[in-house]
Order: structure tokens, then sequence, then C-alpha cells
């Protein structure tokens, strides 16, 4: 069975950068936005509009006035559960295709029937504030207020898409076999541990992944 | 300052095993039920009793009659307090003597203050209880419903002495640096990757804890 390790994690908590450095240290590809892209190309979505679905979740683009909702919007809202139905797919046959690091978008309810080591990423908040502080553009600098409103909703969203995907309660430690702490860490000096634990749990210390 | 790991836990889940051998693998003092004994050698307590307060919290040997609460128990519960205290002076001076694990006794509130790694270790219900079945003597041996009830309320008490110390929700994940769930797994197969995350977290990879 494929060796696969999945990533979920609070927005802000560094996962992201966790899931690239840590699939480097194994040497497995890792999948990201990279399901976006792949997305785009075998569906034909605009590829803003699917990472758009992924921070908004469905529920964002229904339409304001109630009385509209199953005329004009119906279809802008079955589209966005094609993109939803497409990612799963794809993740799927990620899962098949062999030993990888797959971040965020539900993988490890997704995959779960191939054992994946599921990883959490948390962070306190004014270290996820800070995270987020550093790595905005200048051009999208949100006040510490709005960047709190920013990642309530992210996170809300990502919680949405547990229950769509039938996973259990997202962030409970639970659902995870491993959950990192990374608030006021450089997520780089945690790697060596960290794919250390992924060879541990497939049972190949001092091996490949 | 110390390298200092501290190990909290669900019961059943395999924190004191996996304590010892991550203290043996670092090449650290593990201090455990060694608390208990010098609690007993410092203070004159008896040991049993000093484990039945770790055990069983203060208020389980409140008496049953309200009225008499505060008459011939008073004493009782004044010196099961006075049990509480030895243990977290005995844990501060622990802590100040150098690189350890220690496991349980809050220690993680109790030496914030040196910046300890705070492992939590936790379980599916399902394998608390056959980790609990296959370690019980023959004489001791409950049936499941009798352990899920010793379960919940050791569990209780432990975070009840949370409340106690000054901590923060017990078992709640901001609490922790590492939160590892040992379900399905043998502690001793996730020990080398463990150690190395006290050595990356302690800022050594690769050398001493």
């Amino acid at each position: 069975m494929n060796k696969i390790v999945t990533i979920s994690r609070e927005f802000g908590s560094g996962g992201r950068e966790l899931g690239k450095r840590l699939s480097d240290a194994l040497g497995v590809p890792c999948y990201d936005n990279e399901i976006i892209e792949m997305i785009t190309k075998e569906h034909g979505f605009d590829a803003d509009y699917v990472a758009q679905i992924s921070e908004s979740g469905l529920k964002a683009m229904y339409p304001l006035t109630i009385g509209r909702r199953f005329s004009t919007s119906y279809t802008g809202l079955e589209q966005q559960v094609q993109v939803v139905v497409a990612q799963r797919k794809i993740i799927e046959r990620l899962g098949e295709q062999g030993d990888c690091v797959i971040v965020g978008r539900c993988a490890d309810v997704i995959l779960a029937h191939l054992k994946p080591l599921r990883v959490f990423v948390y962070a306190s908040q004014a270290s996820k504030l800070d995270r987020c502080r550093k790595r905005a553009a200048e051009s999208e600098r949100l006040t510490p207020l709005e960047m709190e409103r920013r990642m309530r909703r992210i996170d809300k969203n990502r919680a949405e898409q547990y229950d769509l995907v039938g996973g259990a309660d997202c962030g409970a430690r639970g659902s995870y076999d491993l959950c990192v702490n990374t608030s006021g860490k450089e997520i780089k000096t945690l790697i060596p541990a960290l794919a250390e634990y992924a060879r541990c749990w497939f049972g190949e210390s001092g091996g490949g992944i």
C-alpha cells in the first residue's frame, strides 16, 4: 500500500510549508496547489474560480436573495459541486499512484482506506497572525482584525468541507495521528523529526519513506 | 536552560511506557512513580496513600455525609493538599536539576517557565481498553464496562489536578507542543522519531537531547 502523508492545518500555522519541506525530505511528490492546476487542466475550470471555492466554500457563492436561490444561481452551485467532485477523484487517483504528501483538501478522509499518516498542524493565534503578516504581499496587507476575520472564515470553510466529504470533527485530535504545534518555531527545524516520524510510522526507520 | 520533556496522557494510551522509552533513547532520567517514592521518603507519607491521591484526586476522599465535611475529614483533606504541594516542589526541583522526562503530575504546567517540550499522548477508546486489558494483572481483571469507568474516573481526576495547579484545559491541543496518537501502534516503534523530535525541538538535531 502506498505511503501517504496528509497535512490538515489551521490557516496561518505553516501547514503548506511543512508539507512541501516534508515531501522534499522524504523524496516524494507534494500535492497542494498542483491539485487546482489538475482540476483546471482536466475539467476546464478557471484556476482562480477553483481556488476561490477552496477558500470560500460552497455556500459563500449562494445568492443573497433567497427567492432567487433555485433559479439563476442553481447552475453556479452545481458547477461548484462539480469542482469538489473533480477534486475528490483527483485525490483518489493520486493516492493510488504512489507515495506522496497531500496538503489539505480533506485528503485524510478521502484516502482513509489507504491508512495515511494524518498530520494536523496548528499554532497559537498570535503565531498564526505573525506568520500571515510576514508572508502577505504588500498589496494585500490586511489589518490584524481583517486578518483574524479571514483566518476564521477560511478555517470555518475548511471545516464545512470536512462535513461535505463525511469526515469526522475537523481539528479534533482523534481524527489525526500526530498534531504538531508550530507556534514560535521555524518549520524547517521540525522537518528531520517529522520525516523520521513518517518513516517510523510506516515501519521503515532509517530507510525511505 | 534544562531540556525537559513532559508527557501528559489519557489513561491507557501508553504514555508511561512512552516516557520511559523516550528517556532511555535520550539518555536522561525519567520521573514517574519515582516522584511518589520521593514524596514518601521526604515527607513520610505512605506510598499507597500518595498513589491513591494521584489516581482518585482530592475530592474522592471527601466524606459522603456533607454535614461532616468540615469536621473529621478536614484533616484528611489538609493532608492530601500537603501531598500535592510536596509533589509540586519535587517537580520544581527536578526541573532545575537537569535534562529529564517527567510523566504526568501536571509537570508541563508546573515547569512552564522552563519551556519544556510538552507532549500529549492519546488513543482511541478501543485501543486504550485493549492496552489496559493486556497489562492488567490476572487478579485485577475488570470487565470492559468497569475498565471504561476506571479510565473515565482517572482522566477526570487528572483534569481536576490541572485545575488545581492553574493549568489550561487538560487535553486541549493548544496546551501541548506535540500530540501523539498511539492507537494500534507499538510504542517502541515511535521512539526514534520522538527522540528526534525532542532533539529538533531543542535545536540540536543529531546531538544529545
